[in-house]
């Protein structure tokens, strides 16, 4: 049973995300590593690197090979990484002489970074859809709700009034730049061979690369194995989201407080209280912010490699960008959840129509 | 399948620790909760706040109990703690006029962080005899290689000769110092109903809090559901650990770079280059040290609660505390591997006898 | 004294940055705040709002004003902001009819959010320029060195054989894509008034503001009094200068410890070893990395605002985005000076011209 | 002019503190650096290691002497630490024989750690006396309007009627209970030499320390010069300060907002609302809570020394634990200054005595 309450049998219910989970799971990520792997051997096929059947042969094999997980699991005890069990295993299932173009020129970190990159763009493209929608709900609130009157709050204490516009268009102002940001992101290929150099390419390396780019819709660009600020800015706009997020949960929470300000249905029941009702959407709403802003932290940690390739901080990578995904995803969804909940926001002035 | 690298199908087998995961788990939570019930009952019927039968048979109850985990997600998702639902499901199973005393007094928080406190010290426990063994582990490598000459290294650069007994001594100090501050963490009950003020239970509170401590093996304390510093007390001695070990991680890559300070066996294997022996575990202890260096940040933002209960800050230990015990977890356990897969430190002086 | 590092008596000859502290200090920041009510005021008259001749009073004023800074200290003691007493010494200093058009419209956070702005445009044109100048070090050694055979190491093990331009690559790409982010990113002005909505301003807020950004040359952008995530924007991108020039020290400690792989020159002393050579600016681009990495997670948790600004929020930014500017100023210096000691990377192969 | 807040020209009007600022500038550094230079002298001395007339004129020389501080700071621009320019000096100002005998057998790390530690002492006396002042607030708060009824939050939602005794109490507590950690907590002198071994006072190390210890009144132990989990300790402790005191500047500010709970005098002004009354000190207890929270993951960070100094580590303490401190030192002069402020709280019951 689950401990992270990202999938946790219970806690789940409140910060689960099936949906984003499995482009997480260790299923997704053998699948895109066994497309990174087909992809591979038709890139240098094509360029005459190796046998046009043996790298169809690959391909056909990556298709249907499922991996004995209990073998991944006990090496990767000892070597850190899955490649080297999994192109073991995969060899035995390609078999002939085209088992011995499985992986050529490749290490454990192009096969490994592609894989996340092929599934960060997929997620990527939820959350923004995601983004839409939240959006379109704040839209909606602006054209029911806007020209409400509402007290306007600087330092937590009351300012002057504004309108409901005023509020739901300083939640909306960073979603809406976060899409455009979000649009030029770029999920590169990773291909750099042993130490980042593609010595067993020689010549071919960047036309392999570009190939392999192609191949799997990701963008080109020159290994990046010591390199990290894409992994950092990766880690940087999902906290911008569960940030802006945030903020919108801070004030429904402040909001229900006063009692006055807002109407939403669906809040928590308290085991001690009958009467209460809790905004623990809202609320976790901050939770999520404060955790990505301290994940973040460990991201940009991670970029000071080691020469060619650090296993320290490309393990903290994996310990953190999973989960600032998923608390994402939540945040998301939870943003989505709580919004379709409001009813009224603010008060109709007496004598003005809506 | 699950994600985090702690749980994850293949990862696990560097980074996972079952034994530690199984007091993190779902149902250890419930078993924690229904012994905080039971206890709770049996207390308030020792002073006889309820009658002594009602506790026998709720605590009866809460020993063979199997709460319907699929309504406990559902009720998260709206309600963000479990107990709610819990306590409707074990009042049915307790029936009768009993039911009605269940859960007296108590609010969410009250069961929640009593388990969490529960596990905590047993898995405390575990760490203590784990930080045991290592100090044996570094005692044998001292008692077997202690007087070899090691070059000192400061700032990266050699500066003088030491003994292999110097370096170890500054592995093992931090550890021995822990060893006692363990010793001196409490685990305290949690108990304050609806708003820390335990006002169901009048004059008999303080009462019914220590013998509900006493019952179940932890300190007795004023409620601190706002009060967080000891959330961040166990979270700085988790990251201690995992510092003091990230330290000894950092200096066997280093000496193993070296090639001439250290022999180490089962070093990982590379997916593009036979001939290399990784230090995976020594790096992966750097990775876990940095990683709880980070989350710790979290347990400390987690102290600013608002008013009674925050949940915000309630929700972000959720989601930090749980991995920074795994990230111990799997520090301890491969620290203690990695030292005993030392065949040698230094080398003998020509002309000493060893 | 100052105990900050980056301006202490002594530590600010390692951590210290005379030309980026000039545009941190008070006295620039009140230049730049003077600057902006000039600005404003002539933005205001432009459009007829106040009178023409009122709007040169006060241009003239804040162009020779020096405020009392005692009582600019005392009042931030109570106020928080400087801008209530500096405004009102600012309307003296202007005097008659024309000090009531002093600030018109205008908040606190208005004044001091376009003052940092306008100092950030300014320091990171510095930056830009400092990027460069350690890109033509890079090119210049790669120029040099670049066939140079270098021991490509990966997890801190002697992998494969790299080139020298191999290494020098992977130092020179994130900064090269770091000029391209930085060309991109934007200085909006701040223009809102009490509570974000430009009341005083009426119809003519937008219009106002875009002549006084087209004044100051910042680019215009609605109010973003809460929304901060171009601050934590900024703060990203100054931890991605850090982390990658973090990078470059990382591998200069490593290779110095070497003794082969480089010399440089003007290694730092020791107090008890007189024969070492310390390669002390190569670490404290370590530090500095690790330093800003820590520091982002605070501009990511001051994105959690309350309503239409949150006080708390705010002053957090005060605390951490002036000092992770200083440390980015600091590693740029002393990664420029540390390259131009390079005096060999690798060492020609035997019968290989260089 | 200085660019950190904490000691700004108008910016310390808030968040500034000459009392502490004191213990933490070069003037301080350098005399307690010299307190260790004239112990050491003295221990060694009492042991016969040096001459006894050496050590007499080397303490009377640390007495008066004063440092060349340019030249401080550009030996530190190439060396990274004062020491070995320092003792240059302090050599040369005793002269003769006895300079051969100053800083016998110490390293730079010896001195400056144990220079921090005679500092962090002075200063954690001084928030040990300011921590029992805010609780004598706080019992004094307690006996005025304890017995008023409070609306108790959970969640941020009105739950059930407290006492202001239980806010109070809950304000109170993690205060108490710092007060006893901070009177265990340790001050340790540094003395381990070049590389930790002593290798130049031999078997006399242990002794010499002892005697150095006792002299300066600090704690016997051994070098922990690359085990900094004391250091990670300290911050900790501030953390957990700035932390209780920012939930009761949350609480405050949140209390303001209702305009019924609390009464305050004092409160900071606008620039754009002058009927507004702004609770600064409050939301700054806030900021400074989350500022130290994000800060401690560097101390910790710095755990990872490689082998027996790493430069990098030990430099990145030094950019943050000043500053940890001097948040420290706000935040208990703000909590004092505010709690001071409170002219009510809570409202009596009708027909209560109070």
């Amino acid at each position: 049973m689950a401990f992270s309450p990202f999938e946790h049998p219970f806690l789940s219910g409140l910060l689960g995300d099936e949906e984003i989970a499995r482009h997480l799971s260790a299923d997704a990520d053998i699948k895109a590593m066994l497309r990174f792997e087909a992809a591979l051997a038709r890139a240098q096929a094509g360029l005459g690197l190796i046998p046009a059947a043996a790298a169809e042969q690959i391909a056909a094999a990556c298709g249907t090979f499922e991996p004995d997980l209990a073998r991944l699991k006990a090496a990767v005890g000892t070597d850190s990484v899955v490649i080297p069990e999994l192109v073991k295993q995969l060899r035995q299932a390609v078999g002939g002489d085209a088992a011995n173009h499985v992986h050529f020129g490749a290490t454990s970190q192009d096969a490994i970074d592609t894989s996340l990159m092929l599934r960060m763009k997929a997620i990527h493209a939820i959350f923004t859809e995601r983004i839409r929608q939240i959006i379109a709900l704040l839209d909606g609130l602006d054209q029911r709700f806007g020209s409400n009157p509402l007290m306007g709050f600087t330092r937590m204490q009351a300012a002057i009034p504004i309108r409901v516009s005023d509020r739901v268009e300083s939640w909306r102002g960073p979603l809406a730049r976060q899409l455009t940001a979000l649009n030029n992101l770029e999920f590169p290929v990773q291909l750099g061979g042993a130490a980042g150099s593609l010595d067993k390419l020689r010549l071919d390396g960047a036309a392999v690369r570009a190939a392999l780019a192609e191949e799997l819709g990701l963008a080109d660009m020159r290994q990046w194995q010591s390199q990290r600020e894409g992994i950092a800015d990766i880690g940087h706009h999902l906290s911008l989201m569960t940030g802006a997020l945030g903020k919108i949960g801070q004030d429904l929470a402040l909001m229900a407080q006063s009692g006055r300000e807002i109407s939403m249905s669906g809040g928590g029941k308290s085991s001690a209280m009958a009467h209460k009702q809790n905004p623990v959407r809202a609320e976790t709403l901050v939770a999520l912010a404060r955790f990505n802003a301290v994940q973040l932290s460990g991201l940009h940690q991670a970029m000071v490699h080691e020469q060619e390739r650090s296993g320290a901080a490309w393990t903290l990578e994996w310990l953190i960008l999973p989960q600032m995904v998923m608390a994402t995803a939540a945040s998301l969804r939870l943003a989505g959840e709580t919004l379709a909940q409001i009813e009224r926001v603010g008060t109709p002035a007496p004598g003005l129509s809506n």
